[in-house]
């Protein structure tokens, strides 16, 4: 399709996106004067000093979490003409808020593009887990199971004490999965949620020694760094189940490959770590972990509905219209 | 706790089941004089016959499904005293139903006990094959993510349209928890479940060419030997995904791996097969496929529910009570 006739050129937007995905930039490409970092493979500074110096400087920024640059002070003060960044993944751990705020910068995110499809990868290992099928499927795979004797039985879903940390949209959609296998739902947030019936907890430790699995389901920032302590493991003791889909951070990563070694917690689910791509190797023999390389939003759905808001999102602030999925308002 | 003074020694019951459980054989041997089949290392002739010469012989069996002796016309034969086949599974395939009742020989089967374990893993094993869960275990545990470009993506499960073959109590259970997760149930059973909204189809192939995915939870017997065959196969179509916890036998099991060989559909999540424990060798490279070697009903929690269950029918039996869980009555 043919962009409408403008007279003025398209506004130019800094991307920050790593991963190809063709029809996202073909998109983005067809709306607006796209300066790519990855691709120009510039230095930073260089790259938004010479975004600066254009005759019309961008405005807007599309940055991806998790890979790429840090939107902090430095970066700001490169881009002065910087107003929006859209972060295309819904943590903004990458983004400093603060920074944005003082200087008006509003800030979106993805919003609930991808909340069903990360609620459905969590509930999909929190199966795998208890029931054991991955660990069933390398036994099958391995040609073991003609001359197997005994195997390992898994553990029941209906009944499990399932605490949630974090009950935002993420957390309500697997709340409400889990419901439907008969697990008990309780959860940890910062505040007690209304309409909520599901038993709140203040402290994650309390809600870790009443759990049978912890599901890590917040944003990170400084306050739930590492939120899964050591003494929170401790809680949760023995027979718990840890899974995370949130970032990797929100979990002493030392600490839990610590507990699974020694067989202080039962196993763990997990599609974030925190060096990554780096996994801890002590963690690839373990027959009561799943892995998954943070996928949990990597669905050929969710990423076109991702690009569909992204545009959304761009031509609202290109027209100064209000933002969809607004974090910061300027 | 010691079992009640009783005048009479306790009454035999014949046993077959191969898997050690030393928690069931304990109940067991508590309450009856069990004659253990495999542990007798005898033919099945000579073990029955050895039984039936007993002064007080065996009005009881127990029999699990799949593994062990089929229950039919010359078993009934060599144990004429029989009056009751309790199957340790939900299945009944392994015992011929018109002899068992033509002779007045009571079958009771382990009714829902297991149904929750076994609908939670057809969920688990969905969830995995669309979300690509035991795959990107595999990517991840070879080490490979560090030096990884693209991830192939999977496939939401909202708005997947999901055909069901068997609107049993596991049928049942299946769809209650995937309608949590934003599929369309559609259903195949013999005749339409009255107080039932799920849309219904009167033949497998049309409801195969109206769904997404196509999960088998009918039991087997010769109406529904290879109800999954090709036809219905090249009806569900190449996006289509099949998920077995059936029995193998359910499906055309040659048919269906010529289908994933030649990309005809997309996937498939297998808990049983044609001849277990052999497993088609040609699976064993597919990423696309997760196999689970037959323990949908394998939790600790389902064992000891089974435990309490066997006992409590054997129980009824032998004081003249009511069957709890009756396939066909004496």
């Amino acid at each position: 399709m043919a962009s409408p006739a403008v007279e003025e050129p398209p506004p130019a937007v800094l991307l920050f996106r790593r991963r190809l995905d063709a029809a996202f930039d073909a998109a983005l490409r067809q709306r607006y004067r796209v300066l790519d970092f990855f691709a120009s493979g510039e230095p930073l500074q260089d790259f938004l000093a010479g975004a600066a110096a254009l005759p019309d400087p961008p405005r807007a920024a599309v940055v991806v979490g998790g890979f790429a640059a840090r939107v902090d002070a430095a970066f700001l003060d490169a881009a002065p003409s910087l107003a929006f960044v859209f972060s295309t993944g819904a943590g903004v751990d990458h983004i400093d808020l603060r920074e944005c705020a003082r200087r008006g910068v509003a800030v979106a995110n993805s919003g609930t593009v991808y909340s069903a499809d990360v609620a459905d990868h969590a509930v999909g290992m929190l199966i795998d887990v208890l029931r054991r099928v991955s660990a069933a499927e390398r036994f099958v795979r391995s040609g073991l199971w003609p001359a197997q004797g005994e195997y390992p039985l898994g553990s029941k879903l209906g009944g499990k004490r399932v605490g949630i940390i974090g009950l935002g949209n993420i957390g309500s959609l697997i709340a409400k999965r889990l419901e439907a296998f008969g697990c008990v739902i309780y959860y940890y947030s910062r505040k007690q949620k209304d309409p909520v019936s599901y038993k709140y907890f203040s402290s994650v430790h309390d809600l870790a020694a009443e759990s049978d699995v912890l599901v890590v389901a917040c944003a990170l920032n400084k306050d739930t760094r590492h939120i899964v302590n050591k003494d929170v493991i401790e809680a949760l003791g023995k027979d718990g189940i840890i899974i995370n889909i949130g970032r990797g951070a929100n979990i002493d990563e030392v600490e839990l490959v610590r507990a699974l070694k020694e067989g202080r917690i039962a196993g763990a689910g997990l599609d974030v770590f925190e060096n990554e791509p780096k996994v801890p190797a002590e963690l690839f023999s373990m027959d009561n972990v799943v892995m998954t390389n943070h996928v949990a939003v990597f669905t050929s759905e969710s990423r076109s509905d991702l690009r569909d808001h992204t545009i959304a999102n761009l031509e609202a602030f290109f027209s100064g219209k209000p933002l969809l999925t607004l974090v910061l308002p300027w």
